[in-house]
């Protein structure tokens, strides 16, 4: 069975080497000295190794099932939903006023990563129940905030997010459920949901689900929608559950992965909801939430990795097969460990290398969020509106691939299910897909991202590369990371000249690009993180402290990231650059 | 449920504008005209759509079960099976001495395509008997070959191959199981094999097996191997079935796809077997097969691309999501269908181009198995060797790459089983790792087939692009094919370049890069095949010959390759020149 071990040590290098939590001049973040996110990391990395990853192939194996409208989930979820409850994990970075920790949004991301890591399928059921918490605590009444929030946080009840319907996924102004308002101030809704994750279970006592629908008579297509609140339970005025909604689940999916998660069907016959926020301005409500929402996916992209490439460690080491070629090093054994063969550690130092850096550009990204929410710094919002799609759509692509690569590393055992490498990467692939699917992400960056605010977001983003490698290329050791990290900034630079110049007359020139351009603006992002985490690791040795042999490791991996994955920016650009002509060029009925 | 239909023009045209069969010069090849292939690839094409597609979600869905010793392999497959030996299928390109029908490799590889893409799971019973009968035909005795090749060429016997060991796959010399000599000649044959494809069902009267076995007192590891035949039933002299061999089913695998193939473990408790060619020299045996085994591996990758791909089309002209950015192309209905999005383009235009090109070099390669077979051409040998590892490796790799493109065109439904999908994924994933996992092709391509005899083949394959790009230069349309390709070109030059000069100091300078040279060159010869397919068809143009609109098409799809796909050699350049340094400097305690 496959194992899991948190890395407190490389997320403490991250958020104290690198981020520099405690200095960082936001609010609340003096606390956040180097034992203060030691205990809570540690804390956390135990029951992600103990109690969630133990569970990730039964999830797999047993999967969720529905029997007269019951939804089960696998054994020993429920045990396990209960530990996470009572250890307070679940509010973390939720406010102390509803019953959280009041934590920074950054340590409930570090957090999250042991979680996912360990077991996504389970993870889901609190992060949905985050995210509806989360919208309700942007946009809700102080009436629905003080009715909801205390049991959601607490994930006693637990939450769900209701966009998709079968003729509807990205484009949400087709959607078809409606919203009849009532007298009393609530509406029925009636429709049809699907892929709604954690939709239906009884690990807790009420299921309350943030459902997108349109009010009869309002504004045609997206400009029409708004979202409701739709308990399970009728909850009475105090706080004692009634009656079952009109809410029902009607099917499973049977999907390629996170089985362990209920997908289900969700039937809305002229069920009770409740206005959150204004009428017809449900995207809105969506949108606030968007950034954290796909930040956390984008995290989920590099846990499965993390997960994958640890098991792919193990294994190589253990695994017997050949020689080194350039002497024998297990020379009392039948054969060397496999991970002697230069092929061998090239998968896993692209899987380590990404990982590592992932790692930075999530956290990097969080603290951003924190910096945008509790200092109004709108330099960060724009910076952080700027790269979610990039954290969202590379993060998960790479981090998919890299779990290919662990599983390549087992060789035939990699695909018996048994292993449990098939599971990482049929788990990871739903990230590259839902909370808007990768190329959504790519048109969201190339279409409006990038021209937001006049450009300047991502002006910024260039000067900080460039005065980045400024200050830096003189320093003893950075060159092996200013100089490609200039030229791959420039191939960026470049790719937005080239978008500039050619999608005002057609966008589809920008447009046919719009994939590359998200992975050459994520190389890119990897890069600078490679740079500032060499940066402190250049410092940490040139002053003697903390773990030699950990900082040594940092720079080699950092060096491999630069030398062999950096240089994608250039084919990105090249493809870019061959524009739209030949991807358009065919009619659909000649594919 | 997915569909598949048989690309029987585009083969036509490989075949016989690219290709032109009947004037190739391959003894038997004249008669290959136009008509015949047609007639031929027509029948085929109707079974795969017809019969063996519909099974393929059944087969992934049913699986195969074991009890009491027995596989039950999914409904429908006993009924398909008939068909395709009452068809004559499974003998299409075996010696009509024993009951085959004598066609050219080219040709049964064409048609392999169909089934395979049509069900892998499926085709693999087939598959795998047509290995084990040819290494029969290669190796065995007169009576050896009378008393099997006319049932496994009609399959009412099937064939396996048992090599894997629980501690051995690719390092064979490891090897456990034992052949005991016996005084009337035979071996008692002793040991557990693995990852046994097609090991055991009832569809067939007898199943031979063919394993890989130690005799004691033999040489020590990989040198002291032999390969029997040991059948399920014994077979007396009159040819009837007598008694059951002690050979027996221990388990089924639980895999991550390609459920209707019956995965075994398989036990070898004293089974008579019979040696197969010289002691000691099994390896050899096998070797002799690996070029089609391995080609046909490669051709799996197309294959299951190319059905996700055909699906992924139908789905994108169908989808209603958006609206064409350059203006409304449905404007009465609610949405666009997806195709006319720029990035659900470039998924398809990726798949489209991959297919079609690797369709041509499969093709290619067993054209250059023919010619060495049928002619004795020593350089046509040399050449396919040289390339074998290619398409194996950069197929299956690229091939994988396209099912999860084109199951991402359909959003949340690709990952639902039910919509089939996910299957080409997890069936397509295989591939990677059967007949030797990619990394074991990149390393037999650098460390074996680029020296071989003297690295003329190496040297041949530079000369022909050479040539190639000279004598199409100046002709009208080639330019967009001849300037990349001869970059291209340079680029590999460089990168065999880089190893030779550094790979006699340091192997591991060569082997860090060997997966991205096996990449390089696949690029290469995609490019080589564009060329060719593009130079066909501009002849075409310019004759008023054939049909226009397939020839335009043709030619927008290889520029596609040209421009977005083929740039990739220069990354691939980059990360080899970058060479072990970064790759191999971590301890193995250090990941």
């Amino acid at each position: 069975m496959p194992s899991y071990t948190a890395p407190t040590k490389d997320m403490q290098f991250i958020l104290h080497d690198v981020l520099n939590l405690p200095a960082s001049g936001i609010d609340g973040f003096d606390e956040l000295d180097r034992d203060f996110t030691g205990a809570i990391l540690e804390e956390a990395g135990k029951i992600a190794g103990a109690v969630l990853a133990p569970l990730n192939q039964v999830g797999d194996q047993q999967g969720c099932s529905l029997e007269n409208g019951v939804v089960r989930v696998p054994d020993g979820f429920q045990e396990a939903f209960d530990q996470m409850r009572e250890g307070g994990w679940t509010g973390l970075d939720m406010p102390e006023q509803y019953g959280g920790q009041g934590m920074p949004h950054v340590l409930g991301t570090a957090v999250g990563e042991f979680f996912s890591a360990a077991n996504q399928a389970f993870t889901m059921y609190q992060g949905l129940t985050h995210g509806a918490a989360s919208a309700i605590l942007a946009h809700g009444t102080d009436q629905q905030k003080d009715t909801f929030l205390p049991k959601m946080v607490s994930c006693e009840w637990t939450g769900t997010m209701n966009l998709t319907e079968p003729h509807c996924g990205t484009d949400l102004g087709l959607m078809r459920t409606k919203a009849e308002p009532q007298n009393d101030g609530s509406y029925k809704i009636t429709g049809n949901k699907i892929f709604i994750s954690s939709g239906e279970h009884e690990m807790a006592d009420n299921i309350i689900h943030l459902v997108l629908a349109k009010i009869p008579g309002g504004p045609d297509g997206i400009k029409g929608v708004s979202l409701f609140i739709v308990p399970k339970f009728h909850v009475n005025e105090d706080g004692s559950l009634g009656a079952r909604n009109g809410v029902s689940c009607g099917a499973l999916e049977e999907k390629m992965g996170i089985h362990g998660n209920s997908t289900c069907v969700m039937n809305y016959d002229e069920a009770t909801g409740y206005l959150l926020g204004e009428e017809h301005k449900g995207m809105r409500a969506m949108f606030t939430m968007m950034n954290e929402a796909r930040l956390g996916v984008g995290m989920q992209g590099l846990a499965q990795a993390d997960a994958a490439y640890q098991n792919a460690v193990d294994y190589a080491r253990d695994r017997l097969q050949g020689r080194d070629v350039t002497g024998t090093k297990n020379p009392d054994g039948p054969a060397d460990p496999i991970i002697v063969h230069p092929d061998v550690r090239r998968m896993l130092m692209d899987q380590k290398s990404f990982v590592e850096g992932a790692r930075a550009f999530v956290l990097w990204g969080a603290m951003m969020i924190d910096r945008s929410h509790r200092t109004g710094d709108a330099a960060a919002e724009g910076m952080i509106s700027l790269l979610t799609p990039i954290i969202k759509g590379f993060l998960t692509d790479e981090g998919y691939d890299m779990t290919v690569q662990a599983q390549q590393v087992y060789g035939g055992h990699g695909y018996i299910e048994e292993w449990g490498m098939s599971q990482f990467t049929r788990d990871a692939r739903i990230a590259m897909i839902y909370e808007g699917a990768n190329g959504v992400q790519a048109l969201d960056l190339v279409g409006r991202k990038l021209a937001q605010d006049g450009g300047k977001h991502v002006m910024a983003f260039f000067e900080m590369v460039k005065n980045f490698c400024s200050e830096n290329k003189e320093v003893e050791g950075m060159a092996d990371f200013v100089e490609p990290l200039k030229k791959a900034s420039k191939d960026l630079q470049t790719a937005g000249m080239f978008f500039m110049q050619n999608g005002m007359k057609n966008p589809n020139a920008a447009l046919s690009g719009s994939s590359d351009f998200m992975h050459l603006f994520g190389h890119v992002c990897l890069g600078l993180m490679w740079g500032m985490m060499a940066k402190s690791s250049l410092a940490a040795l040139a002053a003697g402290e903390g773990d030699a042999a950990f900082h040594e490791t940092k720079l080699v991996t950092g060096r491999y990231y630069m030398a062999r994955r950096l240089p994608a920016t250039g084919l990105h650009l090249a493809r870019i650059e061959s524009g739209a002509d030949t991807v358009m060029a065919l009619d659909a009925a000649a594919f």
